[in-house]
């Protein structure tokens, strides 16, 4: 249900430490470094959802117009849960369109933390079975979440109605924005359709930016979609003012190759190189960053011109500081 | 019409200090860094074209023959100027076939320099609006040149017979080799029709190489193009002596992605890492850099095999110093 | 025939220093840093040969079969022989699944060798001219191995039944895997039949890794690829022990672009970035390397979600250090 164990609904406190891990906690809303290792608790169920990449049934930049009928379908999603998937929830952070409703939580977390993501499988649309594969983390092979005979245990093809609780760490080299994704029999199925999500983990007395921003760039149904949504005014509108520092987590999934690329700025390499469009193929990802000077609305898209064309387009609206 | 304003037919020098600028456009022909900022006008206009692909009508490679009626397109590209669009011109550096006809006019500056991009529609072929979109410098919005309902301004869609002025800065990350090209309503098809070219910007007091190529990949009426051109023969064929230094500004426009190769030589990337073949996308662009001491004629192309066969190859011939 | 001259059968003793020479072979043996620069000869030849890429017949993931006929191809590849090209030969180092029957031999070096490979055109199958083009080393462009009217000489097209020798050397920039293939006018089936191999360069004074392993990715027949082979059961098996410095050497040839990614495993690119994906395509190559200390069976595997149904994905199994 959670990522920081003891905040929002159905918090489970692990143990005595309560002031201190609330401090924790306290720390990641407001941005400040935690100070010490926690482990961190997630509940997720895979679940049927009824999904419009185009809710607006506009591309506005074509001027087309598209019947729902021809935007919306079933698919089977991850979603937060509370403590024992008792009901669905949505994180502060996931509120807006930078996480989305289509992607899975956005599972946050500090190198140097354990991780116990708690999973179910309540897909009662295709009755499938489905797991959690998590990037740029450690786990031993049960965690893996693979199928693959012979090998894989429970983990790796979670019957519906069953659980399993991956067991995660963030090491020294997990810093930074990861997929995650179904690596079940059902894995191709499920890519398609938006089991996928991101692990966003910061170095252990890292500064948490001032706004992060989930970039997940996948096909759905012939659309290009940036967090499952389709065209301008349907993509998430992303906020800053100028003096904040923004970060940009971005991602791939399914079988396409992208460039990202943001209107009005430029980045630098870890070597210096600076850049405004990025390529990255599946299951890759990046975090960049930057400190806001360009106020105004912005566009970020796929540069790929057909990508473009099918939906992959969003504004980045950039406010004066008062 | 040019970039460095005091400089060839129709400049336009900017107030009293002649002097000074004249000899820092000397110094831009000769190679020495450019003592002071600058601010460089360029005159650019679309306009129709009739485009040949493969002017020799073969690929020597497979010995195949082409009708140039399969290889010729009516199409709009941008064009170099003079000073209010009086006639079209090219520079002394666009002659050859590094730049070449096709791409627009190669935009070179300084970090530091602002530029004045006149633009004006002479589209009289399709009637379409266009704009100038250009990656890797600042701006503000209003010289983004992207169409965006209730956004942008008149140069995002600057109809037929229309002008506009983008105000550029080349900022502390600006040095590099970046596109530019249309970001109107019409993007798609300009696009694909070879309505792109690039900005060349190097360092405050960075040394010019001896040699800068520019390598623009795009897909062409099926044909896969190198600054316009298809198959050995027709590409640019670049030139070089033992002892310069050479520079390659590669870019890719358009739905591909593309591996740039070039026998007989290995670069690094600035993290030390040896290379003789780099993947990019559409937008991504690159400079790498070697002093040359392979003397002979080699071939530089794009390692996707399909590619290659479509005529993304040329040849680069190496002189022995004298 | 052989990469080390004076190792194996067959092998050529260059000169008087047979004593140092042979302490350099059992130091390629053994891990060790080669004490000098040496010349390097192997002789390979194109040979037909019949390949089924998916010799289990079975996908064991999605628990499908297919008829032999649909997997077994004639083909042609290269093949190490002993000098003189008498008989054929495998490595020790190419016995296992790493280097695979499919792809040419892993021709090996340090920086600073000179490498003469001796190739002969023994294909019966297409009676087709063949060659080898060489990525990562220098030469001189009688030995680039290309197909160019009026330019190559006879190593760029090798009739059925000649010989040609490429000189190669091994210079500062050399370091890492390179691909090889034929780049001759037969270039296009051949790199589709997968006429292509590796060069696996070394710091003059680098300590080998433990485990070396070669990964080629290319599309086969519909099928996708590792070192030929397609499926879990019928891909590499790669294995190492906790406690071993393992690498792998990654490639891809073709048409496509892949993300190679390992489950359970993470390593840092130079500028220290973490990954557990790369993305790279054709012509591109990369090395990464870590200290094993994750046992358990783990999946590699092209992350392109249709490469890895496909056939794109293998195990990778890690015991316990005894």
């Amino acid at each position: 249900m959670h990522t920081v164990s003891p905040s929002g609904r159905g918090r489970w406190i692990p143990a005595p430490r309560v002031a201190a891990v609330m401090a924790a906690a306290l720390a990641v809303v407001i941005g400040t470094p935690a100070a010490r290792a926690a482990t961190r608790h997630a509940w997720v169920a895979a679940v049927p959802a009824t999904w419009n990449a185009v809710p607006n049934a506009r591309d506005a930049l074509h001027g087309a117009r598209f019947d729902p009928a021809a935007t919306t379908f079933p698919t089977v999603v991850y979603r937060r849960y509370t403590r024992n998937w008792k009901q669905p929830v949505r994180r502060a952070y996931e509120a807006g369109a930078a996480a989305g409703r289509f992607n899975g939580p956005l599972i946050r977390a500090r190198v140097g933390d354990k991780l116990r993501i708690h999973f179910k499988n309540l897909d009662t649309l295709r009755e499938a079975p489905h797991s959690m594969h998590f990037h740029g983390v450690e786990y031993e092979p049960s965690s893996d979440g693979i199928y693959l005979p012979l090998h894989s245990g429970k983990g790796g093809n979670v019957k519906p109605g069953q659980t399993f609780t991956y067991k995660l760490t963030a090491g020294p080299g997990s810093a930074g924005i990861w997929p995650y994704h179904d690596h079940s029999q059902s894995m191709e199925d499920s890519i398609a359709g938006g089991m996928y999500g991101a692990l966003s983990i910061a170095g252990r007395d890292e500064q948490r930016a001032d706004r992060e921003f989930l970039v997940a760039f996948a096909g759905w149904h012939g659309f290009q979609t940036i967090d499952g949504r389709a065209f301008v005014g349907n993509t998430p509108v992303f906020r800053a003012k100028v003096g904040e520092r923004v970060q940009w987590d971005v991602m791939a999934m399914g079988d396409e190759f992208h460039t990202f690329h943001v209107h009005g700025h430029r980045w630098r390499t870890p070597d210096g190189t600076p850049e405004d469009t990025r390529g990255l193929g599946p299951a890759e990802s990046f975090r960049v960053s930057w400190k806001e000077d360009a106020p105004g609305t912005w566009l970020y898209h796929c540069h790929v011109e057909t990508h473009m064309a099918a939906g992959m387009i969003g504004t980045y609206q950039v406010a004066t500081a008062r």
